[in-house]
């Protein structure tokens, strides 16, 4: 079971890392960590730095695809990565985003036509990829699998976790992780959260949206 | 704000990331990635690799310290991260772990006298550093905070957030990343989990503990 993610400069960290924990412990997982050129990669706001060990170039198939989001996922689809996707998406068994990854996958035109969903705050733009947004927090459509921001990543993992492994396995991998979700508030999405959260928000990711 | 992130070979990736993508977007967040010696940092199962940028002999100061666990994560006390968290801790506003960096903190002494949570698998060695085992997912005692497995390493940043920029700041963090968790399975606690769940992980655990 080869799983690829591919990160770019300013990718968001946790929307890679979430998945990677969950399906890194499938039995017979192999990840690939790739990128336009391989190397050390920045996620926003630029100080984690991951290590991409292949060349996107060198990347010609893959069973699981996840694509993670950042403010500047449609810059690094129109630098290289959509056509890439375009490409490694007819041979996968799951083609999968979470937050603006999707973004890419739009690009690459792996959307059109289906149900998905993203960063809240990237929803309208699925429209552009002839998706129709839709409120789950994880939108599984044949192959397609999208998760809403960051967090959903792990939310996301463990769906495919079952679908590819089993319930008892994704199961086992939720205990592991120790996933018992208590967040302090409850403010995760724009339904739940006070208006003024959300307002504050849309001013901070339209300022450094790329 | 000085957050300062450890990091050593065999650490488990959601431990750090999580956290980080947290308390990253706090306001005049500076986060310092950290190991015993500086370049990239193999995490469990061995495939990503995270950079650290600074030794940690170089690191004499820190305001949020942030220990990830990981199947080696006593094996990292002993190579020398105990003794530097031992220093470094002198110096914080808040000393926290993730998952068996309780491991860590212990071996430093930190924990001596406390209430603390590590780790499902792990929680017999509290007893070793003088800690009491508690059962909340964050456990906050004086400057100190320790968290439960994996995953429990956003509800400690999110906590800390509200605890270090006060609520408004942790609830649009909160939203920032989309942190609205549906689990598909509520596997997530050896309290909630089927016997045989946790029979199946406390095997892979020991077979993988350093």
């Amino acid at each position: 079971m080869r799983i690829v993610i591919p990160i770019y400069e300013g990718f968001t960290a946790l929307d890679a890392v979430g998945p990677y924990e969950v399906l890194s412990r499938l039995p017979g997982a192999e990840i690939v960590w790739t990128a336009l050129e391989a190397g050390p990669i920045h996620s926003e706001p630029g100080v984690l730095k991951l290590v991409a060990d292949v060349a996107t170039r060198d990347v010609d198939r893959c069973d699981v695809l996840v694509v993670p989001g950042g403010p500047s996922s449609r810059r690094a689809g129109k630098a290289g990565l959509a056509d890439w996707v375009r490409a490694i998406h007819l041979t996968t068994q799951w083609t999968t985003s979470v937050c603006t990854g999707a973004d890419i996958l739009g690009m690459a035109g792996v959307l059109d036509g289906l149900s998905a969903t993203t960063h809240w705050s990237a929803t309208a733009r699925l429209a552009d990829y002839g998706a129709t947004y839709s409120e789950e927090r994880v939108v599984v459509q044949g192959k397609v699998a999208t998760a809403a921001g960051v967090s959903a990543g792990i939310d996301l993992g463990l769906q495919l976790a079952s679908l590819i492994a089993g319930d008892d396995v994704a199961k086992a991998i939720q205990l592991g992780i120790e996933y018992d979700p208590q967040p302090p508030f409850d403010s995760g999405s724009v339904a739940k959260a006070e208006p003024a959260t959300v307002d504050r928000l849309r001013a901070v990711i339209a300022a450094r949206s790329g």
